[in-house]
């Protein structure tokens, strides 16, 4: 596809390869770097403008739609949409998964963040939700949402995933799925409200008390054992989404937020915390979120998201349009803090290099990570890996299921290994430009 | 309402007042701090647990909705909407405020962004839009969305403000409206894309190329000029907002960002940049954003947004309900780049407390500041003061208008001085709890 004749092609042949099959420096297309002209998709791709005509498009010759009081998206972004489990709501839970490989930026709007509610997105009037703390406490109190608006506010951005994101990696052979499927169960906001620190301290916390169990109001009180470090960290009582009032879905009006924690404990439609001197051993942290480990025996408790990463574009579904430059591009978090690194292969982690990593780099929350690539059309397999500020390292697949165990098919039930999967993820490119879901 | 009898009031008594009519110390509330039992609110607006027992809502007793493939807003939050000035969508310009005052946190989602108009929203099949660059250009080019895609993005938050915005305040008299309808005509998002300077690498630039033409596919087409040493700065065609898609109302499928630079001259629905060896002198610049001064003279040009903040809680509308503890929150951003500083006072300018800002503090958009405020009833007059790393400081209005000019009653027609106001607002809080406009 390169035209050595060609000026702008041989400027492209010149850029400086840093690894295998293709991959540039993260910094080749930086302003004052190389100049390219025709160089990032060829002038196969980009038409020369003066061989076309500038037209009027319909939409160009009359008035536009009117301007609603609430934007809605184009008509033409309707199959963006998250993939449901369950979309007549029968009467076990209900799963939506980000769509990741149709998305951009760090960020994941409010209408497309994962959701999985155990008995749908309960329709709670904000005027009479209350929030309790009681138990180990030296005042126990009651919390409407106009008295939490008096409180101090913070405001910061933080992923949310879910202990089960990810499980269909456990599989003995790789799912062909595409990255929403496989990786859809993690989204990350700007969230704002109370801290919960604040909050104690109007309470009160009697020194005997080392837990608190939250329980939301949804049908099945939903309710985990959170320790009361952690609450007087950086747990949140988050009351806005993206800028406004938290979706139905993500805990209307009031949810716990634990940065970094499994989201299941960041429970949704937050109505009382009950400090205790143990844990509450409820249903869900001691059945459903009590990850198998071969051998038989289980964690009591896997609260931390460990770190992670995955690249969305390209990503299987998404295929690739013929040789030339791409951008690799993709998500890295750690429950753990900052993301410090992300190393991107293109030849199944024979050779490395090192993304750019967008700024600000935030503690908690999705780090998109990019790398300018040149793909000559044969066979590749894309990889990317992360560490954290704590140095911890995304663990290859081998490694990782050598500790954790592996399941025959995708697990069904909790008596096979479904959680907190962080291993690399591996995206196979065909030589027709076909994008797979392999193990390498 | 203090009772010094009590234990809780007495220590609410010895807060440190760092300023006037009781503004606290930014950091006053910290974990570690201060211990607060009952003082925030006071204990007659939180209510003891132990007085009520907690009951099952209705909906804890019911399976809830079902999870939507997209999700939308609570049924709660209807009236949380952009105030519109032309709702049937008349042949003229549409106007859509944001409801600061309803919303918290650094961002404005993507369906309440204001929008201006001028001829509704096109409804753009993204796969049929172009985007042309030609003149002086070494290489006219014409990319697709898909193409672009190719291409290194970048992400970045950004505010965008009408160069109307705040014209209300030019007013002789204060005009008794809420935030939004003062200040609803900026907002912030996330905003990813392609850097114009990557696109013009592309090109190639001729050497005497000073400006460009934008030009938008909305039936106007309109058009701006923008210098070209803006374009190689930070200028990016936007694809995506908040991590989807441009909204319809804010340029989808592509938008020019110019951060910090005037609302209009980030021209939506782009469909061609021309580069030129002068600005186009079109009828929007020439004719309507060419802000006039006392004297009938006007500015050719004003592209900058300066330093600006206002209170966003409490402001007109929010009534305060009593005595007692308040934070007092608002936006601050220049077009300049980052906050360096914002002061708050409560008696009308005397005294001044430096607000907290809300981390990270990132250039060219919303920064929220807060401020921990004990109103003891009585009148009080809320002002907030912003720095920007530049070194500017927001004027006061008296500063303000002995340059800019004012006008007799709202700027209807663009032969009064309406545009660029970013002088210091003033918030009167009546001992009602009553909140009002005032110039102070």
């Amino acid at each position: 596809m390169t035209n050595p004749g060609k000026e702008s092609d041989k400027r492209l042949l010149n850029l400086p390869v840093v690894a295998g099959n293709g991959l540039l420096h993260r910094r080749a297309f930086l302003r004052g770097g190389t100049a390219l002209a025709g160089a990032m998709t060829g002038y196969s791709l980009v038409q020369s403008a003066s061989a076309q005509r500038l037209v009027d498009d319909p939409w160009s010759l009359e008035p536009g739609n009117p301007v609603p009081e609430y934007g809605t998206r184009s008509r033409f972004e309707k199959d963006v949409v998250r993939t449901l489990t369950n979309p007549k709501g029968e009467p076990r839970n209900q799963h939506a998964r980000t769509p990741h490989h149709l998305l951009n930026g760090t960020l994941t709007p409010n209408g497309l963040h994962f959701v999985i509610s155990h008995a749908g997105d309960p329709d709670i009037d904000p005027e009479k939700h209350r929030l309790a703390i009681h138990g180990l406490v030296k005042q126990p109190l009651v919390f409407t949402l106009e008295t939490l608006a008096r409180y101090p506010m913070v405001s910061r951005a933080a992923f949310i995933e879910c202990g089960g994101n990810s499980a269909p990696l456990f599989s003995k052979e790789p799912i062909q799925a595409n990255v929403q499927a496989l990786h859809g169960l993690v989204s990350c906001a700007e969230w704002t409200g109370v801290l919960l620190s604040t909050l104690l301290e109007e309470t009160g916390v009697d020194s005997k008390a080392k837990w608190l169990v939250a329980e939301g109001a949804d049908a099945p009180h939903l309710s985990r054992s959170v320790p009361v470090t952690k609450a007087l960290d950086d747990a949140m009582i988050a009351l806005y989404q993206n800028g406004e009032r938290l979706m139905p879905g993500n805990g209307y009006p009031m949810r716990l937020l634990l940065p970094g924690w499994e989201g299941n404990m960041n429970i949704k439609w937050l109505r009382r915390i009950q400090l205790t001197e143990s844990p509450g051993m409820t249903y869900y942290e001691s059945k459903i979120y009590a990850p198998i480990v071969p051998g038989g025996k289980a964690y009591q408790f896997y609260f931390l998201q460990e770190v992670k990463s995955f690249i969305t574009h390209p990503s299987p579904g998404l295929a690739m349009k013929g040789p030339g430059f791409y951008e690799i591009s993709g998500i890295a978090y750690s429950g753990n803090g900052s993301i410090a690194k992300v190393m991107v292969s293109a030849d199944g982690g024979k050779t490395w290099s090192q993304a750019a990593l967008q700024e600000p780099v935030l503690s908690k929350s999705f780090t998109r990570f990019r790398l300018p690539w040149r793909w000559d059309g044969s066979p590749a397999i894309l990889q990317s890996r992360a560490w954290d500020e704590a140095g911890y390292a995304q663990p290859t697949r081998a490694e990782f299921v050598a500790v954790r165990g592996e399941t025959s098919r995708v697990p069904a039930v909790t008596a096979f290994p479904n959680e907190h999967y962080n291993a690399i993820s591996s995206w196979a490119i065909e030589s027709t430009g076909e994008v797979k879901h392999v193990y390498a």
